[in-house]
């Protein structure tokens, strides 16, 4: 007598698909922006510190309200020449200023675009502080609650940041990466290589061993970076993957009063 | 029989007093706000483009709300350098973008102190630049449309804000400052002496003489700027002539649900 | 008896052909710098303010040096967001200040480099300001007398700048660009359209009618820009076609104790 | 018999006093230099980077020349709105990049006025890690190294930074610092109360204790910092108690030919 060896079964589940994106500034273009829209529901907005300006702020809001995708606030470290990848020492009382700040840049073009602002996510450097140290975590949170309270907020599993947000009664999403290695469960977020990644198709592999797996079952959305070599190839693995497995897409909160979408409808 | 000659009469009437501030920059101390901020109706506080940033306008706001003074947007043209005194020729396209960015920043701030957002006013060369270019003013009119329709402009009179805000429905706020020299009912904005502003005590007479002209007639607020010297002084001199002419001081849009306060009621 | 009517001949001069780059920031890349560079003698390297960083400064830098191509110092104002393209209203002393500190910064890269600085060309907003303000013009000058007496200036002819370096004594090399349209010799720097601009073989017509005209006989540089779509074969077509008028291509400041070197022979 | 208890005897050496200063920017004024100059030898002029800017760096150039003040790259981590106090993840080619800009962009200012430039000394966090961190130290090393190998690098005596510069052939000038509270040899840059610090007499103190401990025999430079409250002050008490103490003060690079200057000659 013997057992199948195999992946675990994945049981369908309610998906979101997010992107971080709108990261050009003045004359600068960067990422595949108009191509990755299409394929996702929400989409993660530079909110002028570590990337973006106001043009580009509307420009993104707007390309995001037209194909239905949701709108957070992706804030940053304010470090333009380092793209907000590098640590600052920042205090508690910083991080929850420039993440009030960056909340209410955004939220400027939201309202503008007839949207509401649907999430918060950190970025970068920041991103990886407020997952270590929860004193600037809740400093995250509080900033949270104070601008709006019905804000989801983005965030690795098991993090600092997970458990500030539901101590503060906060809505919390866990994110994977799909254009990322792991490591027994552990993100490599810096030091990979193409070859740690893998083609495109990879990124399918990926999500389905992560549905499958204990730790990230509470998992609800998946991130790819638009500036990921081939990112609309990797979201299109990504999203067929899901397909198959019977799961559906839909963000956090979306903009308008729609019912989710099933993946496969707004593909291009 | 003959005809008294003198000023003429001023009909006590219900004013704002308004006062630019939150310019401090990371180390960097600016104006005397602590000490003027109990002197006036209204503060416009910098939205960290040409002046302020995160942490100050997070204290401006609540030092504001401690007071009871309405807080405004105080918009101005991103550079830092210059203080925004530095024309730019920047396109309407760009102006709107601006406006709503630095609108929705400080909004947050006022949203986190229970406060709300109470007017627009622009900074240095973007002032200036939207009272004669009725292009600009109008890309100003649309972002604060964009972002709350019920939000005054302030404005001097006969301008083409004045006039592009009343054709958007605005509310529209006309200003006169009490520390700038005027010639024939228009301001000198820049390039004056102390010897053109004269005493604090000035203030008073310049304010009177104001409210008797008809060119100011339809004026809602007083400007002192907070890094004029010996601000405070000046605007307790502006405040004892308004006491003495019967006029009272209140905001256009009060911070709280309060009755407007007398003049001399929050005078320290 | 008819006269043969055609361009006029050119006679074989000795030329630098310059071009602006070096304009990469932060992860931001922007322009076909690696292309372009060995098809160049003098390359125009941003200082940082209106694009550019220390990183992009060392790399233009070590790149112009291994293609022996001679380094000068693109001083702009002060404004990543508008590439320096917008006008500010900067005083003459500004205008000294920031050449001083531009031509400064970039000076230590190529220190480190082991070539010498070559020349200076204004950007954008500044390079037009100083062609129609004989004051700012005056302040361009005096930082380059401050800084290197001995440092070339690249202008327009007949302009503002070129009559201020003149009267300062220093050197003049006048530009003409082959990759912007032209009406009666008089250049349009904004508002062109591709159809304006003809093909990259087009270029080759232009140079050859500027080197015709009377207009253009002290011209000593032709400029090519990074930026410009199909800028490397622009600058092919500029170089076959000064090769077959029997021009010599040299900068004016060669970066190295080099013999001018014939066209062509870098030429990939 | 008895042993006289009492500080070791001091030998009467010459040092060098320097101070941070030129940290202005825009309209924003930052420390005490016009008192503090008279009283130094040494000025450490912010590049703008982490303050300062090019009127400032101009402005401070000139003051320290006219009074033969040595001017040193006060060099800091790009970082305004920390002004440079922030510890930033920099990478070690970033540190060389930004120690070769800052410098150069100095020496433009110290070239127009005609005198050298004197010294390189890290500004703050900047500061610190250079003290641990050899990687870093060896990155400032090349920098100094590739733009001026006669330059000398100001640094705390027995750090990763003096180790560096000595191994590279700089010169090393160790310094101590009169403001700051020690513990065992050891400066307690942050954190201290003006408890700690004592009156401005107390500086004295500290400066004699430094000339007779073992830990700072090769001191050759005494610090003060111009933002210190009542920097004029304590730098009058280090003066008069090194004049006391037969000491004579001299900038290890002067700014011109001239003699070393007695203390009180410049004194005001």
């Amino acid at each position: 007598m013997s057992v199948a060896v195999g992946p675990a079964p994945v049981t369908p589940r309610t998906l979101d698909l997010n992107c971080d994106l709108g990261e050009s500034f003045g004359v600068y273009r960067y990422g595949a922006d108009e191509a990755v829209m299409p394929l996702v529901t929400s989409a993660n907005v530079a909110c002028g510190a570590h990337a973006g300006d106001p043009a580009t702020m509307r420009t993104s809001v707007e390309l995001a309200a037209r194909h239905g995708v949701a709108v957070g606030a992706h804030v940053g470290l304010p470090d333009r020449e380092g793209f907000g990848r590098r640590m600052i020492a920042v205090t508690a009382q910083q991080v929850y200023d420039l993440c009030l700040a960056q909340m209410g840049t955004l939220s400027a073009f939201t309202r503008a675009a007839g949207v509401p602002l649907a999430h918060l996510k950190l970025h970068g450097a920041l991103y990886m502080m407020a997952m270590d140290d929860s004193e600037l975590a809740d400093a995250v949170c509080r900033a949270v609650r104070a601008f709006d309270a019905g804000l989801p907020v983005f965030t690795l599993p098991s993090s600092a940041l997970a458990a500030s947000a539901a101590a503060h009664g906060l809505e919390v999403v866990e994110e994977f990466f799909a254009d990322r290695p792991y490591r027994d469960a552990t993100v490599m977020m810096f030091g990979w290589t193409p070859e740690d990644l893998g083609p495109p198709a990879a990124a399918g592999d990926r999500v389905e061993a992560m549905l499958a797996a204990p730790a990230f079952a509470s998992v609800g959305t998946v991130c790819v970076h638009s500036d990921t070599p081939d990112a609309p190839a990797l979201l299109r693995a990504v999203r067929a993957r899901l397909r198959r497995l019977g799961c559906d897409l839909r963000s956090s909160r979306r903009p308008m009063a729609e019912p989710a979408h099933p993946i496969g409808r707004t593909t291009p």
